[in-house]
């Protein structure tokens, strides 16, 4: 529980970022996220490097003046999806080659890099370039991948220039409790503003994540922000809290709207399911969100078999609202000193919604 | 100009349906129109027939209720889809047999089919059955086509149940201004709640469409609603206005939408085109919509080719509310008795705007 400020207003923590991956939090406008109560979205670097531009994002106004967004914006550092979504790449201890996932032209992305573009951008919290280790790497490769990650972060460090703009770390190590150990234990000399733990939901098993949280967060100091990368499904989010996270940020309620799974106090439900057809219910009777004031089930179901525009917008609203709201419970829990009777009590429930389903 | 009173509430004419063939005036809330000032919108009975069915969204409150719009709503007749869309059309003098065009699964809609599924829609103005002749047709066919429609009208009255429900009677008669004269005089005394123009706006040039209106107005009762069925650019309205007609739906402002095509004070701008790269500017500094008062045209260009889908509901906002005050100026000029000026006004910023264009 903590409390982070940026120049674009203060909020409480842990807090969950929507993320507006091209200028855009899909289906949504700034003022839904408002009304949402997001404080702080993502931004993806890779993709704004590729699609306007950077340079053109500065010219007007940075991406908080492109898109209108007065809440506070972090952007990653593009290592990510270079990655997972680039072709043909190549990586040196200067950084990567690779070739774009709209038109195949060539581009370089390293720690100068994703710095000049972040700095373009004036997000409120930058992210230092990091190499993500594939899920499963061997001992050696991920060794490297935290050596090339520290000697990157370093230049970062180096490449930031004066001013309100944030900058965190990010710990590798893929499943490795030492390399974390060491990773987190050289990055903290570099004092970042935050750090990010980088690497996770990429495949491991939740057991797994959580004994890499356990053997990296006794290393990074208490008072800063610490930062789950893509993490992850309500559960994941539990318990990372339960290991002292304050960020996190996920495509899967933006991501699950888009495809009609909609998250409920009531467990998952799948908008298309023949049973919602006459349905007259909202999506979630305790839900207090626009859409689920205003449209039933069957209208939700028949507006997204008939692929009509309208239903991206209000199931985005819809599971944007059931994260938010859970992590409001989750801080509201924080204050009042119950979170371990909070985390029982959402395993209780989620127990009691699968054998409903299962009924 | 004059004022039309449904059970949803009441409205001046001239009017501006917006489109909601399924449902929903696509990538917009019903919020969305009410903010925009949209009084009626339409419904299509062919596509609500199909999917979700008429009698679920009987069972869910009618069309109202089922997508939750408090105003008027005014539904056709089926017919028009049935020869646009559906295939395998067999035309009797009981109705047609078709094919869907969603599954090819087969159906047949008649005068009693068009009737029993509106009344189930519960809107707040239903279209009787017609057959819209293709354009072009010779004179053999669309005599047998006003034969039919009246056939059909008839049968259509018959079956209307005592009720708030309104029922309009549709002119068909293709560009044969006698065969219109015939339509309309046949139609009258079946006495209707109001009149539909039909068979326009399928190819037929504009002044085809005047010399056909200039035929058919004379012989429709002057207390009556008249409406032109699925018309269209703004200078269409207007000249459809100037010979007395008070009711218009278009998917025009809409489609356009979708496709970047938006229209302006200073004449049409597609935002894909390169020059709006860098424009900070709205996309018409004479607007005061929702998305001309917080967006400018390089981020909704940089939406638009990234496949956003945010700029769908952005773009349709400003394309309504294009038409919408298009049609509020409209009934101003009327009320000060400045129509004409206001017609010529209209020509002559047209042609400016095209010569800027031109520059």
């Amino acid at each position: 529980m903590g409390e982070l400020a940026t120049p674009h207003g203060s909020f409480d923590t842990p807090v969950f970022m929507p993320v507006g991956t091209q200028g855009s939090v899909k289906a949504l406008a700034p003022d839904d996220l408002e009304e949402l109560g997001a404080r702080i979205i993502l931004g993806n670097t890779y993709h704004l490097y590729l699609r306007p531009g950077h340079l053109l994002i500065e010219k007007l106004g940075g991406l908080h003046g492109f898109m209108n967004w007065p809440g506070s914006i972090l952007t990653d550092s593009g290592g990510f999806q270079v990655y997972s979504l680039a072709t043909l790449r190549t990586i040196t201890d200067q950084g990567v080659f690779f070739q774009s996932h709209l038109d195949g032209s060539k581009h370089f992305l390293g720690p100068k890099e994703a710095m000049t573009i972040q700095q373009a951008l004036k997000s409120d919290i930058m992210m230092a370039f990091d190499e993500c280790a594939p899920f499963p790497s061997d001992y050696d490769y991920v060794r490297n991948s935290v050596r090339l990650t520290q000697l990157w972060a370093e230049q970062c460090r180096a490449e930031k220039k004066p001013g309100p703009q944030a900058l965190f770390g990010i710990v590798q190590g893929g499943i490795y409790p030492d390399l974390r150990e060491q990773s987190a234990k050289q990055l903290v000399v570099l004092d970042f503003d935050g750090y990010a733990l980088g690497g996770l939901a990429v495949g491991e098993d939740p057991d797994t994540r959580v004994k890499v949280m356990q053997a990296t967060m006794p290393h990074l100091p208490l008072h800063k922000p610490v930062y789950l990368m893509g993490v992850g499904r309500p559960e994941d989010i539990l318990e990372a809290v339960n290991l002292g996270v304050d960020m996190f940020d996920c495509v899967m309620p933006t991501r699950n709207a888009r495809n009609g799974t909609l998250f409920t106090t009531q467990g998952k439900i799948s908008i298309k399911n023949a049973c919602y057809r006459e349905d007259q219910r909202p999506l979630d009777e305790a839900c207090g969100c626009y859409t689920c004031s205003r449209f039933s089930r069957a209208y939700l179901r028949h507006l997204y078999l008939a692929r009509e525009l309208l239903v991206y917008r209000l199931n985005t609203i819809h599971n944007l609202y059931y994260y938010i709201h859970f992590m409001e419970n989750i801080r509201q829990a924080i204050r009042d000193e119950k979170f371990p009777e909070f985390r029982d009590e959402f395993y209780k429930r989620q127990k009691q919604a699968e054998n409903t389903f299962q009924a």
